[in-house]
C-alpha cells in the first residue's frame, strides 16, 4: 500500500504525454492528488495547484509520486535533488520507472535516515501464494483484449467509477504499474514469477461481499504470443463472473508483432469464455468495450452500433460515452 | 550448461523414490553418469558403479549432481562435507533442490577458491528476451496434459530417444529441474518472470535444421488453474508443429485441486489446438500418450486401444510400450 494522498511529481516532462501516469491519477483518483510539482522547463500541466514540497506537505501529501517517464533510462541528478529533499521532509516516494529507486544508493540512504519508504511498483513486494482455485465470494469482472494496450485498464476504471457513482460496492484491482500508482495498491503481474501469477491474482481479489465487484485490470491478450501466459493467469486466478471484450479498431497488427493479425471479437469470445469457465462455470461475456480514440464521433457511434448488433452485447467506448450500459449488464447477473 | 558427465550423489536417500532425479538421468542419459556416490545408510541403488569422489574424477566426471531430495528442507552438514570435498577436487555441483547451493556460504567460498561452479537449476541463469513470435525453422513437438504430472517429460524424453535410435535429428528441450539435470541444459520455466516466459521458450528452441525436432517438455495444464499461464507460454513460445495429448487415467481430480475434475482428451484437443495455431497455423495433434503406471498390462493395452479409436490418433504409453508410433506420426508431418 502506498500512503495517499500524493503530490504528483512532473519533473521536467517535455510534454503532456510524458506525464500520462500523473494524468491517470488525476483522471481516476483526483482525491489522491493534492497538487503537482513541476521543475523548470516542465512542458506538462495537469491543471492542479502547483506546489512546493513544503506546500504539498502542508496540504497533507504523504507520498511524492513520480508521474512522468524519465528520459534516457536514468534518474537524473536534477530529479534526485528534489527526491532527496522530499525524503528528508518525510515523504514516501513511489515510482513505476524501469530504473528502480532502490538501486539509487543516495535515495536509499536518505530514506533509511528519514524512516520513509521507497515504492518501486514495477517489482512485487509480496511473496504471493500458489493459486488454490477455491471459489471466492463476491463478484469479479475481467477485461480481455483482442490485443495489448486496447483500453482494458480504462474499461476497469470506468466501470469502477460508474459503480461507485451508483452506490454499488466495487474495487478496481490493478495488475500494472499505472493502475497501482492510481489506486496505491495492486500486483505488478508482468514481474511476478511464473508459478505464482494466478496466486497473485487470487491474493489481489480475495473473498468479499456477495454484491461486491472486483474490476480486475486485464493484461496482454490470449492472442498475443509474447504475453498470453499472463492473460491466462488472470483468467484462472481471477475467476471472473463477467468478461468484457476490449478492442481497438484501427490496429494493423498485434502490438509489436507485425506477422500477427488481430482476432475478431467472436474469436476472442469463443476462446476466452471456455477457458474462464474452467475456473468459474457461471462466467458470462457481458459487454464489449471499444477504444475509439482514433475515430471521429459519428464513426465511433456507428461502429459501436454495428458491433452491438453483431455480438448481441452492450457495446460502448466507456471513456468517451460512459460505462453505464456495461454496468447495467454486470448488475443484472 | 552443466558440464557432463556426472557423478550422481545419492547421499543418504531413504529409498529409491527419493533418488528419482538420479533415476531419470540414468534412464535417459546413461552416458552422462559415470557412477553413483552413496553415503552410509543410503537406501537407494541405481545399479551404477559405486565410486568415491576420487574414482569419479578418474572416470572423467566433471559435475557432482545431487540426484536426491533432501529431508526437512535443509542441506545437512553430512552432505556438505562431501560437497565441499568435491568442490576442492574441482567438481562443479548441480542441484534442483528448493534450498539453493548459492545460499550456503561455505559452499560458495569453496567454489570461489576452487574456481568451480554451483548450478542451481531451479533458478534462471539467463536474462531471457521477450518473445517476438517470429516463425523459426525446424520442427517442434510439445506435450500438453489433461493435468500436471501426467508424463509429459517422459513423453518428450521417450520420443527423443526413439528419434535418436532412428538417426533422426532431435533435441529434448527441458523446462523443469529434473529435465535440466538429465540433459545439462534447459529453462526452469516455473521460476521465470511472467513477461519473459514465452521468450524463454523461444530462446530454448531456436532456429534449427528443417528436419530437426525439438521435443519441448510440457508444464502444467491449460485446465490447471494454478499453472495454466505457464502452459500457455509454452504453447505460444514453443510454436509447436505437433501436440501430443498426455493423460493419466486414474486421477480423481486435478492435482492439488480437489474441486476440479480432469478434462476429457477431446476437450484438451479442442482447447489446445486453436491456441497453438495462433503461433503456428500448421500445428496438428499427432498422438496421445497415456501414463498407465497404475494399470495392469491388459488394462493398459485395452485403454490405449479404446482411446485410439475414440480420438483417431496413435495412442501409446511411451514408457511402457515405446514411442515408435508417436514418432511415426511426427515423421509423417
Amino acid at each position: 500500500m502506498i500512503p495517499t494522498p500524493y503530490l504528483l511529481f512532473l519533473g521536467d516532462a517535455p510534454d503532456q504525454l510524458a506525464a500520462k501516469v500523473a494524468q491517470g491519477i488525476k483522471d481516476w483518483r483526483p482525491e489522491n492528488a493534492v497538487g503537482q510539482f513541476r521543475m523548470e522547463g516542465c512542458g506538462a500541466d495537469l491543471s492542479l495547484t502547483d506546489m512546493t514540497l513544503e506546500e504539498g506537505k502542508a496540504a497533507g501529501a504523504k507520498t511524492l509520486v513520480i508521474g512522468v517517464a524519465n528520459r534516457g533510462g536514468v534518474i537524473s541528478e536534477a530529479w534526485k535533488e528534489v527526491l532527496r529533499e522530499a525524503i528528508r521532509m518525510g515523504y514516501d516516494i513511489a515510482s513505476g520507472l524501469h530504473n528502480l529507486l532502490r538501486d539509487e544508493n543516495d535515495l536509499v540512504a536518505e530514506a533509511k535516515r528519514a524512516g520513509t519508504q521507497l515504492h518501486d511498483v514495477r517489482v512485487p513486494s509480496v511473496a504471493y501464494p500458489i493459486a488454490n482455485g477455491i471459489k471466492r465470494s463476491g463478484k469479479r469482472m475481467l477485461a480481455v483484449g483482442t490485443d495489448c494496450s486496447v483500453g482494458k485498464m480504462y474499461t476497469g476504471l470506468a466501470v469502477d467509477a460508474e459503480m461507485r457513482k451508483r452506490g454499488m460496492k466495487s474495487t478496481f484491482a490493478p495488475t500494472g504499474q499505472t493502475g497501482i500508482l492510481v489506486t496505491g495498491r495492486g500486483v505488478p503481474l508482468d514481474a511476478v514469477i511464473a508459478d505464482f501469477m494466478a496466486g497473485a491474482v487470487e491474493w489481489l481479489t480475495p473473498d468479499n461481499d456477495d454484491d461486491h465487484w472486483d474490476l480486475i485490470e486485464g493484461q496482454g491478450s490470449l492472442f498475443h504470443v509474447s504475453y498470453s501466459g499472463v492473460t491466462m493467469a488472470l483468467i484462472h486466478g481471477g475467476q471472473p463472473d463477467a468478461l468484457v471484450l476490449s478492442h481497438e479498431p484501427t490496429r494493423a497488427h498485434m502490438r509489436g508483432l507485425p506477422g500477427y493479425t488481430l482476432p475478431t471479437l467472436e474469436a476472442l469470445r469463443d476462446t476466452a469464455l471456455p477457458l474462464a469457465r474452467i475456473a468459474n462455470p457461471k462466467c458470462q461475456v457481458t459487454g464489449v468495450s471499444i477504444n475509439t480514440q482514433h475515430l471521429g464521433e459519428d464513426e465511433a457511434i456507428s461502429l459501436c452500433e454495428k458491433v452491438e448488433k453483431e455480438m448481441g452485447l452492450p457495446t460502448v467506448d466507456p471513456f468517451r460515452h460512459g460505462a453505464g450500459r456495461l454496468v447495467d449488464a454486470l448488475d443484472a447477473i
